[in-house]
């Protein structure tokens, strides 16, 4: 987490522009918020026009991004706001730059309902969390703030 | 947002009944609650029956409906209710009419963590978003209420 | 509902596996909470290479579990990462034995915008969920508690 979910029409990228786009939602996320590389997972779902409906319409131009966060690292909601002003503009180069359209949404989740390797991931901010991000692993907690 | 996605065994639908289901998905959005038409995004996953189980048995009849709706759209329990009824019988024709078994589910999630090329939607029911839903696509927003 | 989601790597499930690792959720929550069986749906989405990023690398070794759950079900965080415990070790099968990584989260999501076949699910641990449980499908409410 957070994980995004690209919901794309078919042929729009090429396997590069895919792994270009995933490097950079995982930069926002490590150098704005120095989350832990390994945290961020991008998926891309490609679709037919006989598979995605925008309007009730056969969409080729439209992406649909999903994105599920935990639910106390954006409690406020002019925070929220910036963020996705942030996401907008960081992404314009495959999204508005291009002439397609595109919707961003954000689910808030438990942190308490999330594991990794097995592992409740370590508090945000906390020195574990610190410890993830530089080794870009997770390893046993000291509890550590 | 509303977000559909139907996760499906696959031969159940052609590509005309995908996009007369999502046609009256959103005619469902449109007429009842006045949303812009292009709000509405639906997604047909196709599973084969060693990729989709059931009770932990593989599925062919089953049809799983997984739909994000914006949170303070339909807070009241009852009406969340109300909204389930009309669904089950709006779309029988693609679902119980044809003897298959299905499940719906919304879950609501932040306004805030919202945008569609860029704009964050205006507020429910505004002017903006009257505009919005009579030109079907989005456009600068003024803040008139 | 429970709605597991499995994004894994390509080729690392034989559809033998995928059952088994369905049947073991569904064992999961019929052993451990009663519920009905056919509650329990688990779908999996294959990925190559070029389709899903972890840290911003393509990946081939890292299995990401999304879970939706109803709202009420866990609401305290103690019980939360009991269940989150207790999954890891019934799925390391499938995940951490095989020196696979893995993420796992569960979103909590509302009861009442819930229906099965058209029903509204009954009351955790009602008379009618019991039989829901018994005949393993879903049949006219009673209201009895």
């Amino acid at each position: 987490m957070p994980m995004w979910h690209v919901h794309h029409p078919e042929g729009i990228y090429t396997a590069e522009e895919r792994q270009e786009f995933a490097a950079r939602v995982t930069a926002l996320y490590a150098e704005s918020l120095g989350l832990p590389r390994f945290y961020v997972s991008v998926a891309f779902h490609e679709f037919s026009p006989d598979e995605l409906f925008v309007g009730g319409e056969p969409n080729d131009r439209y992406v649909m991004v999903w994105i599920d966060h935990i639910a106390r690292r954006t409690p406020d909601p002019g925070r929220r706001r910036w963020w996705m002003d942030m996401i907008d503009k960081k992404l314009a180069h495959f999204l508005g730059d291009r002439g397609l359209h595109w919707e961003i949404h954000i689910d808030d989740t438990p942190f308490e309902f999330w594991t990794i390797d097995g592992y409740s991931p370590p508090a945000p901010g906390s020195a574990d969390e610190q410890r993830w991000a530089a080794e870009n692993k997770p390893s046993p907690l000291t509890g550590e703030q």
